[in-house]
């Protein structure tokens, strides 16, 4: 309807590009504020789904920690019934099931055999040695990692290779 | 300066105005250009986020359950050397570090004194007694909740009460 008014004067033109950029205007400002809304929403809904899945990832965990803690039980009453042999069989029972557990989410044991790994390993003692100056000699603490990240590094004994034992010999 | 121009004759107020809503408009545009920009940012923010968070979440329990494995072990160690009472402690401190782990993680025991719960307990049998007609008379399998859910309900036996004792007396 406006339009058709504003067509017929002079100021046709600048009234017609003024509806135009009005109606530009507006849509921008819809868009924006739908976009804002939707905005604000997936923000909640991701605050609520974090919380969420942290809890599930824990609540799997610890519901799988349960049946270790079963066997502990029962090779606890082993024990005080004195029943060694069912003790020991139910102890190596829930190691092996928390061992396997902590397979299952990704433990892998530091490897010790060869050079030292300053990014695994710490070393807290270097001994004389026939084995190559800076391997391995002893393993005192075994050291974890959960994919690239060392839980725990392998606390071990280095060795001093051959000069050390002379020193010392 | 634009403004002082336009004062001066007719079309002032028309193209003014223009002026005025093109503004608006290229500024809701920017505006709504930003918001599009952070909102992608965001949602790629948050999936990288989501991984990590669950990650850690898991990292952190497995990591706790490093030294509960240690402990195993040296049971392990003092069984296959015999050693019956060093095993036994073993044991026991390797029931109370999963036991205060998992209780520091939320575990609780499903209470078994009392009426029997259908939520979280699961009647495995029946039997007279001279316990009140629905009451827990014995547990089978502890159960564990977490939080609002339940991981696993308890498993128990309930009494048919005192009129069940004389149908099969």
């Amino acid at each position: 309807m406006t339009d058709e008014e504003v067509t017929q004067h002079e100021a046709a033109e600048p009234v017609d590009e003024l509806a135009a950029v009005v109606r530009e205007r507006d849509e921008y400002l819809d868009a924006l504020q739908r976009l804002k809304a939707e905005f604000d929403n997936y923000r909640k809904r991701v605050a609520r789904d974090q919380q969420e899945l942290a809890a599930r990832a824990h609540e799997r965990l610890v519901r799988e920690l349960i049946p270790v803690l079963d066997d502990l039980e029962r090779a606890l009453e082993a024990a005080s019934l004195h029943e060694e042999a069912k003790l020991e069989d139910g102890v190596r029972l829930v190691h092996r099931g928390l061992a396997d557990l902590l397979v299952r989410e990704g433990l892998v044991e530091v490897p010790t055999d060869g050079a030292f790994d300053p990014h695994s390993q710490e070393a807290l003692l270097a001994q004389p040695s026939e084995a190559d100056e800076g391997t391995v000699i002893q393993v005192l603490q075994k050291g974890y990692r959960l994919g690239d990240r060392v839980l725990r590094p392998a606390r071990v004994v280095i060795s001093q290779g051959l000069s050390g034992l002379e020193t010392s010999g």
